[in-house]
């Protein structure tokens, strides 16, 4: 990778190239709708403009100003929150979009409260979010038929159903595709125990992840039936999917630049500009291509080249951050080359951050 | 805690008492210039302004933009970037800033490119970054005189030493004062090699954080002689710092709302809106009172309830971060409350966010 040597550091660099190769290689597998893209990998809607062009144009949001900031900027045409709001302005907010983008907004729903609030709020279409396995938001299975009561009751239109298998995104490959089938036999089961409720426009079954994007459909009677993949992280990666055997390259470093070196007699180190506020560490530490990361601290990150070099002060390093979604998060701006060692031709902001 | 009932979450609140208290313990025990409050803590000329109010004039930034925001808000009239910068128009800023504000701005050097960057961009006030033990930033022990004097060859006034034993701010308490005392032997041997070639401006020994601001001082000839501290964690403080023998108290919480809850026959969990992109987890998962975190994910923590309660969907819990610099750097605003349990009077900005 160049040296990017005019990019004031920490900086989010993105291989165009290599994001489209992603991107390409993902809409062969899933196509069009068979794909709803998850936001909340990259919040950008510069990112958000490609997966459009390649051919998706339904997404996945994980908060309400990722789902208004979507819609205000034109960008895809289903926008779904994957989530659960129980905030009245927010809920608001997303149904005034749908008002007057014409998008269409639908959100999770998973209890009475939810269910009401949607109404409440003037949105108009639900997707009930079934728990699969995984200890976090989702009705339980039994419950699905009886909440899509409740929202047809309330005036809402129930699309169908989603449910996140999380716990299986990491799972040796070989036992994936039993594990996962296990989970969505219940949400299969959710759906067909509703669909007679919810009427003709109930459709959809959402489910999967990049971990599991690839295990859905085939002639199986569970598997076929997801026709929708909420995956995100495909389109630019991090050292914790990257470990997995999936067709995606990295598309995105945080690049740093070194500020200090240490050359000892028992050991030598380097010291770059990135540290715990500009990369996620809840999967642990980044990963530097010919390097042996010490640790990270709020600034920094000190390590040591694995064949014993020693990096110049000024030299700009690539850092691959362990989780891609909270890394992003954490910046401005997305700084966009055209491929690896070229200048950087784009700036596109992170805008839909917070909440 | 009060339900903030009105608050869009999750949101940082912060109780004035219990700042105030935490700065009044600190003052006491190192009034005036004795501290230099580490700013990258808190990121906040509002809470800023309270430490100058508890005393303190003098400030410690992590980032260029922290000393452009101070200088330019009026905060403090003598800021040290405790950091190494190599970028050119970042340390052209900080000149500007002091020209334009009359703030004094002194910037951290560990290097000969870092000396001569300083004096090529109009900077006129440098520390010599000691490493005393930590591998991070910080040049030799040995190799500070001979920076000072290229420092002081370059036109720069070298007004002291800094060294942080980061490596020291958990140790059990016992080992506490003989371990920093070794590192801080390095130091003011340091000192001690370039104060003839510094002049009459040379005075400052600065190191130390929340977990050691304790242990200086005394008759002790090498402790007595540390003349700042640059604590700033001790401000607000997290869960890592509270595990810790010291006299501060939990000052921030981030505060989410339940938006899920599942009363399972064998487990029942509560899930907030609060999760890894508004809790720094460097150090782990975050605290809730009475509680059990089960894990974080982007914009979910998975918790049960240690006496089998379960929350209801809409309740307001609060998160101690593990810890609190990188949680504080992910969010907007911090919402003021006079003290616990009563409605939000103020919000500051989280205005020295970034680089």
């Amino acid at each position: 990778m160049a040296p990017y040597s005019d990019l004031p550091t920490p900086a989010l660099v993105l291989s165009l190239e290599v994001l489209e190769r992603n991107l390409a290689t993902m809409a062969t597998a899933r196509p069009g709708a068979a794909l709803r893209p998850h936001v909340k990998a990259h919040k950008c809607t510069g990112i958000a403009r490609h997966q459009v062009r390649a051919g998706h144009r339904s997404f996945t949001c994980a908060t309400p100003l990722e789902v208004v900031g979507m819609a205000r900027a034109g960008v895809g045409d289903d926008l779904l929150l994957a989530n659960e709001s129980v905030d009245p302005r927010r809920l608001a907010a997303m149904a005034a979009a749908e008002r007057e983008t014409g998008v269409m907004v639908t959100v999770a729903v998973d209890s009475n409260t939810t269910v009401d609030m949607a109404a409440a709020a003037g949105l108009r279409h639900v997707l009930i979010d079934v728990n699969v396995g995984l200890p976090r938001c989702g009705c339980a299975p039994d419950d699905a038929r009886s909440l899509a009561e409740r929202a047809v009751a309330a005036g809402l239109i129930v699309r169908g159903v989603m449910g996140y298998e999380g716990h299986l995104m990491t799972v040796p490959e070989a036992d994936k595709p039993g594990k996962v089938e296990a989970c969505m036999s219940l949400l299969v089961d959710a759906f067909d125990s509703l669909v007679d409720v919810a009427g003709e426009e109930c459709r959809i079954i959402s489910a999967g992840g990049t971990g599991t994007y690839h295990v859905f459909g085939g002639d199986d009677p569970v598997m076929s039936r997801i026709n929708e993949v909420q995956a995100g992280s495909y389109a630019l990666m991090d050292s914790s999917y990257g470990a997995q055997p999936l067709p995606f390259e990295q598309a995105l470093y945080v690049v740093g630049t070194v500020i200090s070196t240490t050359a000892g007699e028992r050991s030598s180190w380097a010291v770059i500009d990135v540290g715990l506020k500009s990369l996620g560490m809840d999967h642990g530490n980044p990963h530097i291509d010919g390097a042996s990361v010490w640790f990270c601290s709020d600034e920094h990150t000190t390590f040591s080249m694995n064949d014993g070099s020693l990096p110049t002060i000024g030299d700009r390093v690539s850092v691959r951050p362990a989780h891609i979604d909270p890394t992003i998060a954490m910046h401005t701006d997305i700084h966009v080359v055209p491929r690896w060692g070229e200048n950087v031709t784009e700036v596109w902001p992170v805008d839909l951050r917070h909440w």
